[in-house]
């Protein structure tokens, strides 16, 4: 037996107390004629004593431990005399009598605390040292709450685990598959499922009417930060339901998890629809944490002369509580944020409404004291507030706005990660106009049913067709989202036309479900969280690959085991593919 | 609302309830002036009455429904006048008011049944139709129960279950890789785990001593019947901790299970060596149901003027308990089954224990009743026992007698699927001799410690030299199987020396694993269990396919989605391979 405790379960009642300990090196400190090591495990921190006088070449030898060696020893558990209230074992220490070496360790690369002196590659490179700070094995260990919370609420709601297969089809709609070749089927190709979609809607043909799975997807597109090749997914599907179940059903797991893994309760959460969503906030993952909706100022700023504001389709403005005291350098900054590439807009009006009622804005010249009162009164604006306010083209002025809205939050830290504000958004577009394709596109995905009321514009107005799809949004960040599905096989057909589907294509990408249709199909629906996501927002992080053991750097390299690798031309051989030149 | 209830719940406790009810039609019967509908669902099946004479135009349009129609009704529960007392819904049925229907549905090619007239490729291809059948989705029912009781188990034991990356790096130790083309990185390939071997081992360098996950794992070999591409584990590995412990976790582990899944409390297991797996059952995963262990008769047999026994190095025989009855017709089946190219052996020998006490042999000539007896109380064979022996090689006579003693138990009936013998088989050899690379190659995997006192025999004797590995094997079938690791660098550069690794092509596949052996790898062992056979055997099945939502067939293709398939060229050239010719 190796250990009889771990390193973070001794107290002031096993004084006394035969224990064997085993763990790593944190740290030695000689004092005089005694050694102190911090011993450390996944649990915590156990301090040894060594006393120079009674065990002299015990002592010494601790004294010759390098950081990170692994040991064992064997004593007694006796009360400290210098205690440390901060963590659970600080009232002990053991009085070592035997001490063994189990594995040295060369001096790693960058210091393993919770702060760190390691860069993101060096980190990245020797995870598994990471892995042993704190703050990455909470992480670790918050993401296996996290799943384990999920399955107990979806379990008890009877919802059953299902596991699809990874190795299917390759289909042209949507991002790009990663394949793998077939060396029993030459010439031909799995690929890794960037969702299993279909595999739940066929489960639902099959009756089970609660499916759920936590699983590994994959996408093979260009990383921005905070993308991964592979990411997971929570993954459920419902059958003989309607909307309304669907999102008290996700909504009670959300709810869940919060009391579960953060002990927070959340009231009933806030439903607005998407064009609600972009019009209040610009955005359809809005950040409610803080207020900042949108003004529409466009009727009131309209026609004075200012010909910035009488040639834009939309004026809008954000009242930003209390910062009328903002200095001309704080504004230029914000100016300057608005101008940069990535918001891409060309100016920023302010108001400011003074304490002594005064108002200053940077457009006087065209609005006098009482219009700057209206707008005032428009925006909810008081004493000591400062008006923002942006114009130009509908989509772009809304996009451009939320962007200021959330540096601002984030400026007069109102994004709190402690705090967690959820809300619903309902009633998204069937289609989105695709550009560069000059088509629609699925906003969803192709199997999104849309609204009954709506299936008569899909020809006259095809961008106006709302569907039953709807977003689950925590702090800003989308969580989840899905959909009530199409299933009849008729509207479905109708639905790949619309998006540009020969029925050749359709037939030869979506037949097997097209079939599935023609034998009692149930009506159904369902929803997926970014499970990435969802911990790391739950962990206070706005980061994925925090929450994340073994992930991969932008460029989809693992640079830990050096992957992706070349591989030997005979593998190459039996797959029956030639690199090309 | 679709439905109040699902088709499973009702009982006499809701007699007069308005219910609302939705499923698939499975059987309609026209009695006359009434009209029944056996209504379906996961949960169980509801009878529907319509009456001709009080609701005419309903019943007509009950009369007319197909099977697997998907429909809702509205009504009220009544008793039943004629009960079924064999589900619990048996004692109601549903007087129906209202009748919608949701979903038509073409006859299906086979009959939604428990025993269906479809074929395993029909079932295969249809497989949404597949799982609405009882034993199909109970199956999977059963899967997610086993998950669950082993997250279970595992959580309350303070494992965490740590995702593990899907695209990984390849090696040519092994099985064969699936390996997909990275489009970022030009000519590099990933690799899907055959298995998260080496990043649990590193998690544990990283101190998250206790980590499993339930995984899918994926090997590119020719599909023998009841093997798939890909597959699911059960993974684990701990730290600090004995093979004692280990085996204790696990089989506690197992314990759960059966008490959980099936309500049956194990004893203890038994634990054997693989020697005397060998020697007792020719076999390292003994099927101990049943008895019918080997008895060594070489010494007993040899020196009387029988050629074949005094030729063979080793004489082994069963006693068949209670079938000295079998007809010369039944022994001579024996004999061709031991003959047969699946055993490949050239005889076999019997001798019957009459109740009169004489003895009856296919070798009187050589051996008289006194030599006879002297096998008998060898063998401790009564009156009435049948004695069956082989000869030859060693490896060859237990391999042709072990598939005899499995066959017999067949025959016999003494492989009862509702019960379970499980037990351990520990000190499997390191290294095993592989003819057609003419070296020794690991017979668990490259990272399993050999025992220490064996250490020495690497050079001198390599085949004899014990590793801690172990296996566990219930009913004949290995469920799991695992190893104490090496976690010294010095060690596992020995164990590549001698499986035939240069120093180049270790530090080119392992280099990041020794690399973490540098820096504090603690003592780790670990176990995985085969998921998928596991819940075959627990669900009374040995095929494993009956257990898995959408398996492949034997040539590794899904034909419910009929992949794998061509993709674009397009797809090709981004990813910078080409077909060969």
């Amino acid at each position: 037996m190796l250990r009889t405790h771990n390193l973070g379960e001794l107290n002031i009642h096993n004084l006394n107390e035969q224990v064997t300990l085993s763990g790593w090196v944190q740290k030695t400190r000689d004092l005089g004629g005694m050694t102190f090591i911090d011993l450390r495990d996944r649990y915590g921190i156990t301090q040894l004593a060594f006393n120079l006088e009674i065990e002299k070449e015990l002592c010494l030898r601790a004294r010759k431990l390098g950081r990170e060696y692994v040991i064992q020893v064997a004593g007694k558990v006796i009360e400290r005399s210098s205690k440390n209230k901060n963590i659970p074992t600080g009232e002990i220490e053991i009085q070592v009598e035997i001490l063994t070496i189990l594995n040295s360790s060369k001096t790693p690369p960058f210091t393993i605390e919770s702060e760190t002196d390691g860069g993101d590659e060096l980190r990245m490179k020797y995870r598994y040292l990471d892995i042993r700070r704190k703050p990455v094995r909470e992480n670790l260990i918050l993401r296996h709450r996290v799943a384990a919370s999920t399955r107990h609420y979806l379990d008890k709601q009877g919802f059953i685990e299902v596991e699809t297969p990874y190795l299917i089809k390759s289909t042209p709609e949507g991002a790009r598959d990663f394949v793998v070749p077939s060396r029993m089927n030459p010439q031909q190709f799995y690929a890794l499922p960037q969702s299993p979609q279909t595999f739940k809607q066929l489960l639902m043909v099959g009756g089970i009417d609660k499916y759920y799975q936590i699983v590994k997807c994959f996408r093979d597109e260009d990383l921005r930060s905070d993308r991964q090749p592979e990411f997971t997914q929570i993954d459920c599907e419902m059958s003989f339901i309607d909307q309304e179940e669907i999102l008290n059903t996700f909504e009670g797991l959300t709810r869940h998890l919060l009391k579960e893994v953060k002990g927070v309760e959340l009231k009933k959460f806030p439903r607005i629809t998407y064009d609600a969503a972009m019009q209040n906030y610009g955005s359809d993952k809005p950040d409610i944490r803080f207020d900042m909706k949108f003004i529409d100022l466009t009727k009131t700023c309209q026609g004075f002369g200012f010909d910035v504001f009488d040639k834009s389709d939309l004026v809008i403005g954000i009242n930003v509580k209390g910062c009328a005291e903002f200095s001309r350098k704080k504004i230029d900054k914000l100016v300057d944020f608005v101008k940069s590439p990535q918001v891409g807009s060309t100016g920023l009006i302010y108001c400011k409404y003074n304490d002594d009622n005064s108002s200053k804005s940077s457009v006087d010249k065209f609005f006098d004291e009482k219009q700057r009162d209206f707008w005032a009164e428009k925006a909810s604006c008081n004493s000591g507030d400062l008006l923002l306010i942006m114009s130009g083209e509908v989509n772009r002025t809304r996009k451009s706005l939320s962007a200021l809205r959330l540096h601002l939050a984030e400026e007069l830290k109102l994004r709190n990660p402690d705090e967690f504000a959820p809300l619903w958004v309902v009633d998204f577009p069937l289609l989105e106009w695709d550009e560069e394709s000059e088509r629609f596109h699925a906003m969803h995905h192709p199997f999104t049913s849309p609204k009954k009321e709506d299936i008569k514009k899909l020809d006259s107005h095809p961008s106006e067709v709302r569907a039953n799809a709807y977003d689950l949004v925590l702090n800003g960040n989308e969580i989840g989202g899905g959909s009530i599905r199409i299933h009849d096989k008729e509207l479905q057909k109708l639905m790949f036309k619309h998006l540009g589907f020969s029925d050749e294509e359709a037939q030869n990408q979506f037949g097997f479900l097209m079939e599935a249709f023609e034998y009692g199909a149930p009506p159904h629906g369902g929803v997926a969280f970014g499970f990435d996501r969802l911990c790391a927002i739950l962990g206070g992080s706005e980061s994925i690959r925090d929450f994340i053991a073994f992930p991969k750097n932008n460029s989809g390299r693992d640079i830990m085991i050096d992957s992706p690798s070349n591989i030997d031309s005979s593998q190459l051989d039996e797959l029956n593919i030639k690199l090309k030149e």
